[in-house]
């Protein structure tokens, strides 16, 4: 719990239920995926609370040990920035070279919105998910892989398939996947990704 | 951290990535709450998420000390079981009175999906929500509570004035928003349902 000292700063409360208005934009930001029945895109919302319940279910597949708050916190708040930077598809390579500095200066416009205590506190989660440097940050992004690739193979592949997608792209999205979590990452070769192959909904351009 | 013991027991993996899987549905089941844009109605999985971020948020305005960790738990699972019971309309007076045996059954259902110590950990956690008898548990009602309110307020009362909701009603299902915060409560009733009365939005039927 934070301290209690400026409960009576009506200001304070002001200004963190703006923020906590503000971020129903989330809702509004279409991911590239598709939901299990296959009807429409999911939302940055639905994919971070996707998230922060696999946090919940698979933390004893994290290769190291883990806080699993911190990790919750990192996956609830890891793509908040795209409220001001906007969703980069994971295969737009033009995107992808401006997507930091996009997302650095997002960063500033959204967290400065907070009480400074706040605003540090959502930044570190931030700063901590892009550094991408502890077992904390590793494991989101492995969930953050892992659970995009779960969604595709309950669809057979669909995104992938209507992408012309091919293996080595995914595995190059893929790089750090198994840093957080082998068997994870075992788990997904395996389940998602091999029986697209089998089916030729993504093209096999290399060894899987 | 859970302990690994399991960990190369791939029935239990499949076990909880099925399960994973499984609670997609959550984000097809709509809540009659608009978002701040007034363009739909809201889902389960962005609600939860919302909550979620407002806990991580909000903490310092709780009444009594909470473990944040278990806050963010119980707000994510707390609607799980609408996978399977359904939404029941906080206004549906008939819906109302079979909601708890229908959300029970739900419950046995769903949360027998995962290998028993998750299924034990998520069940508890609803329990506690549904019991509502500890300070993580009215703190989770408050936000529950709280943030349609918030949403609410943003579009100027339209759902309220859509359904001819009465203060009445609002302040029936609101009679246990101060036990987890009163500083919300207060503000809620300031910020967001005072101006729906000003404007004529909710029908004045008592006193605020």
């Amino acid at each position: 719990m934070e301290e209690k000292i400026q409960k009576e700063d009506t200001g304070r409360l002001d200004r963190i239920v703006d923020f906590c208005r503000l971020i129903d934009k989330e809702k509004f930001i279409r991911r590239r995926t598709y939901l299990t029945d296959g009807g429409r895109f999911e939302n940055d919302a639905e994919h971070a609370w996707h998230l922060a319940m696999m946090a919940l279910l698979l933390s004893e597949y994290s290769n190291e040990r883990i806080d699993v708050l911190k990790v919750m916190g990192i996956v609830l708040i890891h793509d908040l920035v795209e409220i001001y930077a906007g969703d980069t598809f994971a295969y737009d390579t033009e995107g992808l070279k401006t997507q930091k500095a996009r997302e650095n200066a997002a960063a500033d416009k959204l967290f400065s919105q907070l009480p400074d205590d706040l605003c540090l506190k959502l930044r570190a989660l931030w700063e901590e998910f892009e550094a991408d440097e502890t077992p904390e940050a590793h494991f989101a992004h492995t969930l953050d892989n892992f659970q995009p690739m779960m969604l595709q193979a309950a669809t057979d592949g669909r995104a992938w398939k209507e992408g012309h997608r091919k293996l080595s792209e995914v595995l190059h999205r893929n790089a750090g996947t198994s840093a957080g979590s082998e068997a994870l990452w075992e788990y997904a070769k395996k389940h998602f990704i091999a029986p697209q192959l089998e089916n030729g909904h993504l093209i096999q351009d290399t060894e899987l």
